[in-house]
C-alpha cells in the first residue's frame, strides 16, 4: 500500500487561476541512441512537458514519484519554477524506463520498463490546482485521464494525450473522451489508428466527426497539423541536425502548445502560435539526453527559432 | 533496331524561348488500388509532368512510344496543348508498367514492368527545343540524364528527377550531376539515401554541399520543402481526402513547380509559388486513375486550392 504525501514545499497556495496543469508521469530513465547513453536521467511525459511549458506560463504538475526519486530533481524542478504542489511521493519505486535509439531514431525500443508507483496512480488534484484554465492530461489509461477530467473545474482549454496503446486496449473509454475535450494531441499513426483510417486527411475529419473540437497531428520529421472546425494550420519541424535523443519531444511539443495557450487565449490566432511554439520546443527537447535541453533553454532562443519557423511558411 | 519518326505534327516549328521541357517516360500503365483497377491508360513520368504543367506554361516532350501507343492518346494529348515535336515513334513496344497499391497507398508494388522501347532510348532534343528556359530531367539514368543535359542550350532553370534504383546502381554518376543542375527533386527516403544520412534536415544540407544549388523533398502526404542557400521554405500536403490512384504524383508535383518557374521566373518569391503549386497539381493527380484527373482540370480549381494551401501555413 502506498502511503501518498507531498513532495517539496507547495509554491502557491492561493488556487492557481492562471497557467497551465500537467498530470501525467514522473519517471528515471535510461537512454541510449546512437550519441551515447544517459543513466538514471530525469524524465517522464509531465516533465518534459512542464520544461516546455515554462518559458512561457507558471505550470503546475501532478504526479507520483517514488521513496528512491532524488531530492536534487525536485530541487532542480522547483527551482526552475514547477509547481510540485501536485506531486505525490509514494511508498515504492519510482517509474523506470530503459529505451534504444537506434538508426533513424524514429522509434524506441523499450529495454525495460518498471511502472511501480505509477501503476496504481490515481492522480488526485490539489483543490489549489482544480481550476487551472489550460490542461494536460498526459498519456496514461482513458479511465485515468477521465477521472483527472472529472476532477477540474470550468477548464478554459483540454489537451489529451493517448498512444497506440490505449488505442488498442481501450479505444471505447477512449472516444469516449473526445467531446469532452478542447483538442486531442496524437502522432500521425495514432491519428490512422484511432479513426481507422488509411489516409491522413480521412482521419483527422474523422476525429473531429467523433467529437474532438480540434486535432492536433505531430509528424515527427515532418511538421505538425491542427485542424478544427474552421480551419487548418500546419507547420513544418524545425529542421535540427543533431537528434541527441528523441525521448520526451512530443511532450515537449504539447508543453510548447499548452503553455503558449495559457499565455495568448486559445483563438484561432492563437491556436496558429501555438502549433508554432510547440514545434520550437519539440526541436530543443531532442538536442540533449532526457531534460538536459529544455532545462537549459532561454526566451531569446525560443523566439529565434520561433522566428525562423515563420520564415519557412511565409509565401 | 528502332528506326525513330515524329509521332504527330510539331504545334511549333520556331525555336521554344519560352516554356517548359520534359524528357522523361511516356507509357501505357494498368493500375489496381483499393479504390479499383485501371487498364492499359495513358502514363510515363513525362505524361503526368507535361499535363501538370500546362495549366501554366507551355510544354514541350520529349520522349518514346512504340508502334502500338494508341493514336487516340497523341491527339489528346495535343488537344490539350502539349508539344509532342520531341516524342519519337520507335519499331518497337510502348513501355508498360502494370503497378498495385494496396493499405495507405504509401508505395506501388510492381506486378510486371517492359520497358520496351524505353529501354534502348537516346533522347534527342529538337534544336528547335534546345534553348527551352525551363527542364525537367525525368527519372531515368544519370547517364541519359547527362546526355540530354548536354544538348541544353543555357536553360535557365533545369530540374532533376531520379529514383531509388540510380541511386543504388549509378550513385557517382548521379552526384556529378548535382552541380551541374538548378533544382534537385527527391522524396525524403531518395534525399536520405543519396545523402547517406538518418535525419531529414542533415541530408538537406549534404545534398547541398554535393553541390544541388535547391533541393526539393518531396515527403507525401506531410508536405514538400524546398532548400536554397538563402532561404528554406515548406507546405503542408493539400488534404486530398479522396485518393484514387498515387501513380504520377511525383511528376504532377514536378509538373507544378515547373510551370509555375516559367510563369514567374526562378526567384526565391517564385520558388516558393512553384512548390505550393507543385503540391496542388499532385494533389489533383491522385484523385483519378492515371492522368484522368489532370487532364480535366481548370485554372480555377488549382487557383482555388492554392488559396486553401496559403491559408492552412497563413499564422
Amino acid at each position: 500500500m502506498t502511503r501518498p504525501r507531498k513532495a517539496g514545499k507547495p509554491r502557491r497556495e492561493r488556487a492557481a487561476t492562471s497557467g497551465v496543469l500537467v498530470v501525467g508521469s514522473v519517471a528515471i530513465d535510461t537512454i541510449e541512441t546512437p550519441r551515447g547513453r544517459a543513466e538514471d536521467v530525469l524524465g517522464g511525459s509531465a516533465t518534459h512537458f512542464a520544461l516546455a511549458a515554462r518559458p512561457f506560463a507558471p505550470v503546475h504538475l501532478v504526479g507520483v514519484v517514488g521513496r528512491d526519486f532524488p531530492g536534487e530533481h525536485v530541487e532542480r524542478l522547483q527551482g526552475l519554477g514547477i509547481d510540485l504542489a501536485g506531486l505525490e511521493r509514494a511508498d515504492g519505486l519510482t517509474f523506470r524506463w530503459h529505451g534504444r535509439f537506434t538508426g533513424d531514431m524514429g522509434r524506441a525500443e523499450t529495454v525495460s520498463v518498471h511502472l511501480n508507483v505509477f501503476e496504481s496512480f490515481q492522480p488526485k488534484v490539489p483543490a489549489a490546482l482544480a481550476s487551472t484554465p489550460f490542461v494536460l492530461l498526459g498519456n496514461s489509461s482513458p479511465r485515468t485521464q477521465k477521472a483527472v477530467l472529472d476532477q477540474l473545474r470550468s477548464p478554459r482549454f483540454v489537451m489529451l494525450d493517448t498512444m497506440n496503446l490505449w488505442i488498442e486496449r481501450e479505444r471505447q473509454a477512449l472516444v469516449e473522451l473526445l467531446p469532452r475535450v478542447d483538442a486531442l494531441c496524437v502522432n500521425f499513426e495514432e491519428a490512422l489508428q484511432l479513426a481507422g483510417e488509411a489516409n491522413g486527411a480521412r482521419a483527422i475529419r474523422r476525429l473531429r466527426e467523433l467529437g474532438a473540437r480540434a486535432v492536433v497531428v505531430k509528424r515527427g520529421e515532418h511538421g505538425a497539423t491542427l485542424a478544427t472546425a474552421g480551419f487548418q494550420f500546419s507547420v513544418p519541424a524545425f529542421p535540427t541536425e543533431r537528434v541527441v535523443d528523441p525521448t520526451g519531444a512530443g511532450d515537449s511539443f504539447a508543453g510548447g502548445m499548452l503553455g503558449c495557450l495559457a499565455r495568448g487565449g486559445k483563438g484561432p490566432a492563437s491556436l496558429r502560435q501555438a502549433l508554432l511554439y510547440g514545434t520550437v520546443m519539440g526541436s530543443f527537447a531532442v538536442e540533449g539526453f532526457g531534460t538536459s535541453r529544455l532545462e537549459k533553454i532561454t526566451r531569446s532562443e525560443v523566439e529565434g527559432r520561433a522566428a525562423a519557423l515563420r520564415k519557412m511558411i511565409t509565401v
